[in-house]
């Protein structure tokens, strides 16, 4: 196969991630599970809005490429809900052998390239990758708070269990932190989480 | 409102895009119609897997942040069959409406600034507008040829109109324009285009 060819190959593959489902729901869309690929769209858009609000000055050129992989391994892995902590302990494992196959599609050295890019998201160190991470994280607390809190109200989910597994946001946008700090006490009142 | 507020106000607008229907459907989701954020991303994806094939060295950054918005006026404008020449026409003075609504939302400065890369995306004159274009082009036809030609039977597109409406890839990419070429030959060869 030609380098086009591969590559070709892996844009076919990733359609896959239209029919991977969250648990957010669109509110446009009468409240159908919002998918994997639109999400990742949204979290980028996100990025292009707000770089301003990272802790450190971003590559934005990278940020958006790793909000636009982030999620590519969940074709083979699934998507797991955030709040589970049992079923994201085994999803690790998982994604790193969907990131091994897909990666794999590609001529090797431009794969080698986009897996490195991939992991430094996933090992959220770098001041892109903590940016994009928060940017990830903060984005269905947002779109379910504009939900009425759907998602949590569905999954029993408490103000402190969104404090925890929210807080490493601050890691990337100390702003954004204190915004959705707003949030969650805000949602807490509305009872849309557990006090 | 504070600039966090404007951009945040933007995010959650730009949500209404996952409810824009397109002409091309989605082979892993039961052939559902796709949305035009799910498109976005693809295409965005597509840009990071194929840069090397633009004719003129281009700002991956760039070209990764016009096609993440260059469909995001069709919350209001609704999409066009890019076959549908009367629609595409009156779709133009639409659009333009759209993204002055849209843009303002955001601080001035940043409005104006992300409403002028949209224009360069529109104006398909610069190299990284060419490439961007080549590429929101290339993607349904791919998907479309590896769909058995679903939309061009359901809208009984010619082999003419297929090679006049996507000659323009050439503009970006000699290497994509051939690629398609091949693809809308063997296409016709099949009865999925009108010869």
């Amino acid at each position: 196969m030609t380098r086009m060819q591969q590559q070709l190959a892996l844009v076919l593959e990733l359609d896959r991630l239209k029919s991977v489902l969250r648990r957010t729901r669109v509110k446009s869309a009468q409240g159908r599970a919002e998918n994997s690929a639109e999400h990742s769209w949204h979290v980028a858009m996100m990025a292009l809005l707000m770089e301003e609000h990272a802790n450190q000055p971003v590559d934005i050129g990278r940020v958006l490429k790793m909000l636009l992989m982030h999620d590519m391994v969940e074709i083979d892995a699934g998507d797991t809900f955030v709040y589970d902590s049992v079923a994201s302990a085994q999803q690790e494992e998982k994604e790193l052998a969907a990131a091994e196959r897909l990666f794999a599609i590609l001529p090797q050295e431009q794969g080698e390239e986009l897996f490195a890019l991939w992991r430094e998201f996933e090992a959220a160190q770098s001041a892109d990758a903590q940016f994009a991470k928060a940017l990830d994280r903060l984005i269905p607390m947002l779109l379910n708070y504009h939900n009425q809190g759907q998602s949590w109200l569905e999954h029993g989910v408490t103000r402190q269990q969104a404090l925890t597994v929210n807080r490493r946001i601050d890691d990337g946008s100390h702003a954004l932190w204190d915004y959705a700090q707003q949030m969650i006490e805000h949602a807490t009142q509305q009872g849309w989480l557990k006090a």
